[in-house]
């Protein structure tokens, strides 16, 4: 018996018009409401759809249109569903219902505060990545697992599920060191001096690293003052291959899709639960395809970790699935009660990693010390060098000009080096009392970098010149704040108005 | 000294396109990446901004737009957006910087699994309501107090949070009843009969009904088979004023706004926490002006409630928080293992309670007896009569034709009474098998209604004839599907070839 041509709506193709809306990672498709697919599926705003061409298919979500921005027998698609359809304005899309998605249902019961297995992250990650979930939805499985703080087999399932969605670089060695560091601490920009000593120390040290989300600086928009940092992956192992390590823009090379898109709503909620950040960062290491990771947590009252209790968690949990996942882990605490360095922004940071490799006489002291510590508990956990003598050898390297002749070399790789330039506007941030700095607000720093343009504007920030401890007089410059335009100098100037919010002098 | 003009960004006006867009409930404004704005202050696809407009100010989430679909100078709002800033075509909007929401810091708290108080929830539900929150925000929200189970102060602080946000009703009267059916029973109709009992009775029962959010038919859909349910606030007014009660969809009265958007984003995640359901459905009673209460719990495997442990917790629960708010409530748990009556979606339920309320011999006694126990307890509950004599009571009154009088009473004030028409287009399902009915998936009998066009069609659904322990012949009709158009019965015709999973006989 055949099916009876009515039970088959006549069309559910629409021609593709190209409207160029911009929904960052959201697929959404817009349609008119007179449409006759939305007419005989009774579909809505918000209602989720499978929209399919040729082999690819993705859900996107309705939005209506009652005007003319599309006319009958159109359908607009965001800029991310056009690329991940891989669609031209005038392509002919099928418009379907969606089955319901089966992981939402493990979501759901996250939701309800069950623990998930292993199998149920990878089905969760996996239909995430494939952009199946709505950003509600992800904001969902976000906030619940947050909310119900995750076993440490969850977070070894959460993580196992990130490395499994993505790409997984293999460097064909033994021995692949890494560090990362947990929470920002304005300044502290170790990467490229850690780089430097142990691909000089003949180590493979293919480093990747992220733009500033929420801070004035990330390393790799330091990285890019001074080379270039947007590396592709066969020019990441090319200059591997040459110098021992590179210091590559992460984000270039994909490594870890489905953390981008959770981290972009996690963003958005500002939320950054302890399982999930775990997962990330560990995720991404192997990923990255090291074996032997150091990871700084700077602990300080406006630090992102605030106690050495807080910091101990996270250490246990951390090191619990690292060895879950055969990763060699050691987790140092360092002292996060104040910015690292002078400079606070792309260039300024560049500068003081530059003095340090140049072993300049004015360099950032605390810098270069920090830079060592790690470089020497990386030479220590990979067994280049017996506990203990990390320290002598990495100084050793770096004293000697070893590490910025490295330096220049993979930079060289990487495309040349230029040197960073700070911005050309400035304003000296005096003092109006004398006593002693007491206290720092790290955030607050952070927050007056941004206003005078970092990360955007690379010269932009400050150079900060009152340490905790330093005497201070009447009409001492406490900072130097730096801008390209004179109007984002003034935004920044505004913010001074509560002084005593971002320094205590007593 | 004057501030230099540089600091302020020459304008930060734009002029509304009215592009059509419908997002549902979420403001949205389409700015173009290279307005001065967007260019000037960094914003991003998904940045969160404010829009104002003469005294009126709400927050939006920005789309990017790469094409001509707005100008120079332009921006578009969703139509939502539009509405909530009462603004044409034209018109010129101010966008601003959004500062933080503070309330999302108490979000948070309750995302990394904190307790929150009465005060907390206050300020959320209402920036809520004001718009201040995304999607993915309000779905945090929700996930959060999914997650961690709130306690019972903080259900009455949600629940006193919801009552505030909206209008509430006050009809002059020391007692006004009212009931809720937690969890959809197909077929299980009883407000028109409660209402036409209790209205005969002289009580004031001002009853509002929600439409169908997932099942084949909501109590507002079944009365607008047969009389105009969506009545104004006046309308309402005048209709309880002539005849003691109505029927009217809640909707077109607002009681609760905040509660309706929480319950679009539920939807969309499919969540319906105990916590947020108590919250939802004992703010809707006060804000009705119930003083009242009874609440109908069917308990059953393939009922929204499983368990009478489950049930019995949800009880406790809403006991405690009635106490707090000063609410009569009486819970009552009742057989959810089968279909109410025989009709399933709105015309065919319509129908059961039609031959019920006219004492027609062949009404289902389920439906009956259902309704009179609900008006007994009513009865009891608000003193109108002495405990253990409402059912001789709301027998009587059903018995005499008084309910039925009043009944079209109601209807005619409302607008006037219509008889109900069930689909013309009819499947008998039969059985291939003899045996007794064992086993009932109500889920499945919904699914099967929706799938033949309920609640949209209001003719479409089934009757239902297989009551668990009826003894069945082979070729006899287990259930009768009904359609307004062939196509959608066919749709119920394909999901058929499960019937096992539909009806357990043996």
């Amino acid at each position: 018996m055949e099916t009876p041509a009515t039970v088959t709506p006549a069309s559910n193709f629409l021609q593709v018009k190209a409207i160029g809306i911009d929904t960052y990672l959201e697929n959404v498709i817009y349609m008119r409401a007179d449409c006759h697919i939305c007419k005989s599926e009774g579909y809505k705003a918000l209602t989720r759809v499978v929209v399919s061409f040729r082999e690819t298919e993705i859900v996107a979500t309705l939005n209506v249109v009652y005007s003319e921005l599309i006319h009958h027998n159109e359908a607009g698609l965001s800029l991310i569903a056009m690329q991940r359809l891989n669609v031209q304005n005038g392509d002919l899309i099928r418009i379907d219902h969606l089955n319901p998605v089966a992981s939402l249902s493990l979501v759901r019961r996250k939701m309800y505060g069950n623990e998930l297995q292993d199998a149920d992250y990878q089905q969760i990650i996996s239909d995430i990545l494939k952009g199946w979930y709505s950003n509600i939805e992800v904001a969902a499985f976000i906030t619940a697992c947050s909310a119900t703080d995750l076993t440490i087999a969850e977070i070894t399932g959460l993580t196992k599920a990130m490395i499994f969605s993505g790409k997984r670089l293999n460097w064909n060695k033994e021995m692949v060191p890494d560090k990362h560091c947990v929470g920002g601490l304005p300044g502290n920009r170790t990467t490229p001096i850690v780089v430097s000593i142990l691909a000089a120390a003949g180590l493979t040290i293919p480093k990747t690293s992220s733009k500033a989300i929420t801070s004035p600086a990330g390393t790799a928009d330091v990285i890019s003052t001074f080379t270039n940092a947007a590396l592709t992956l066969e020019q990441m192992q090319y200059v591997v291959q040459k110098e021992n390590g590179c210091m590559a823009w992460g984000g270039g090379v994909h490594l870890s899709p489905a953390d981008d898109l959770l981290i972009t709503i996690e963003k958005a909620l500002d939320v950054d639960s302890e399982g999930q950040m775990i997962a990330s960062v560990l995720s991404k290491k192997v990923a990255a395809g090291a074996t032997h990771v150091v990871i700084d947590i700077p602990v300080g009252e406006t630090a992102k970790v605030r106690s050495a209790e807080e910091a101990e968690g996270i250490r246990l949990k951390m090191e619990a699935v690292a060895t879950a996942i055969n990763l060699k882990l050691k987790v140092v605490l360092t002292d996060g009660s104040q910015p690292v360095g002078r400079g606070i922004g792309p260039a300024l940071e560049a500068l003081d990693v530059l003095a340090v490799l140049r072993n300049a006489p004015a360099s950032p002291h605390d810098l270069r010390e920090r830079a060592l510590f790690l470089a020497s508990e990386m030479l220590e956990i990979s067994g280049t060098v017996d506990p203990g003598e990390g320290k002598a050898k990495a100084a050793e390297i770096l004293n000697s000009g070893q590490a910025y002749q490295k330096f220049l070399a993979i930079c060289q790789a990487q495309g040349g080096f230029r040197e960073p330039v700070a911005g050309q506007y400035t304003f000296d941030v005096v003092s109006t009392v004398a006593g002693t700095v007491q206290k720092i607000d790290n955030r607050k720093l952070a927050r007056l970098a941004k206003l005078a343009g970092a990360p955007k504007a690379k010269g932009a920030g400050m150079l900060f010149l009152s340490p905790l401890g330093r005497r201070v007089e009447v009409g001492n410059v406490l900072f130097t704040l730096y801008a390209e335009a004179e109007g984002e100098l003034e935004y920044a100037k505004e913010f001074l108005s509560n002084l005593n919010e971002v320094l205590v002098i007593g």
